[in-house]
């Protein structure tokens, strides 16, 4: 028995999210399929490091699963760019110690959101980009993302759908960079409560929107009430870039 | 009569080119269909200022018509925004002077070439950038830069489809920067013979591979024949970017 660690990305619009569903296609579904093919047949069971929701793209979303069959590395890695759909894609497969676990062995993680700041839609950042048609108070934003880093109850970002049962999450990095004409809104933690992100990105974009002043943060996280907060971001700006372990 | 100038950006891999064609999807096509709309029925006359082919893109492509009814600027842009497919939007729409002439007047035209130097298929830039599997000696494809930065006849450079009569063209800016993980290679020029930029780039891929010596353009360039230079580089990394007047 080996256990692998596989690093994928995908294109979120091509799927109902990672996580298999009856009567859409998931992320989750398609690589099932193709793992089993490559193992033939062998009956495969998949672990992710986070499950994304419909929409949300990865740059480097990471699985783990633990196979009989004999297979090289560079087998699996290029069995999976050959069955895969061209939505997603495998950067590496790799064996590794047996206790690896995807999602419990993670020890953090990096979301980013792209934000297209621009009058007319685009053809090459739709459904990859929120579009906000009208300047954003970008100095505004800066100033309130130090707020947002801190170990504390994050329940008022939190999605009415979270399962999880201890609702305090660190965020580490809470940063602003424009690359290429594109802002980028990066965040790291161990671990975020479901529409964390899209919530935080939300409420931040309201603060650039003059609509909440910067100094907001502070008075939404001790309300602990998700309706102090913004509107959840719309998903095609998300994507889960990075996997610590 | 007023004369109009539009600047369209456009997802090459939703068409046949810009030219229209019979059975074929041209950016054309959409674009004078959507006019008429909004111009009540009138038959426009578009120019544009390069002819893209099946693949390309465009950033920043010009073209130029008149109208008689009267309509603001911002109703044109917003309209065409509107009437449009998703793969085409209009940046700006502009009441010039009566002479104004998309590709006459046009000064000089930047393309860019974008390559995703990667193993593995991208599900982010299939299309939008050509995709090279091994890893390229960028400071040898850097030395040939200044040697296509010449007033010269450019035959060696010249696809068979070319009806130009005078084969001399001047490339003013031969440039390579690495943004975000993508290479770009951007040629600037009064105007370009067609497919010279895709066999430049084919040309200097080569030399990247090692497959043809670093100063091999001056040679190429002499010859004045096709056969010396590099294959096509494929349609799928090439942008007009900009167009100046």
């Amino acid at each position: 028995m080996v256990t692998w660690k596989i690093t994928l990305e995908y294109d979120g619009r091509a799927f109902s999210g990672w996580q298999r569903q009856a009567n859409a296609r998931s992320v989750q579904e398609v690589v099932d399929t193709a793992l089993t093919r490559i193992f033939g047949g062998e009956r495969i069971v998949l672990h992710v490091a986070g499950r994304t929701d419909a929409g949300v793209h990865a740059l480097g979303q990471v699985a783990s699963f633990r196979a009989e069959t004999p297979r090289t590395e560079d087998k699996v890695r290029m069995g999976l760019n050959t069955v895969l759909p061209d939505e997603v894609s495998c950067l590496s497969a790799l064996q590794v110690e047996p206790e690896f676990h995807a999602r419990r062995s993670a020890l953090g993680k990096t979301y980013r959101y792209l934000v297209l700041e621009r009058r007319d839609r685009s053809p090459f950042w739709a459904g990859r980009a929120a579009n906000v048609r009208r300047p954003l108070d970008w100095a505004a934003i800066e100033s309130a993302l130090p707020d947002l880093v801190t170990t504390t109850d994050m329940s008022a970002f939190r999605g009415p759908a979270c399962e999880a049962r201890d609702p305090v999450r660190t965020v580490d990095r809470a940063a602003h960079t424009l690359v290429d004409g594109i802002h980028r809104l990066e965040f790291s933690g161990p671990g975020f409560l479901r529409y964390q992100v899209r919530i935080m990105v939300g409420t931040l974009l309201e603060i650039g929107m003059g609509r909440r002043p910067a100094d907001d943060i502070p008075r939404i996280l001790a309300t602990r009430d998700r309706t102090s907060a913004g509107r959840t971001a719309r998903p095609e700006g998300l994507y889960l870039v990075e996997v610590r372990y």
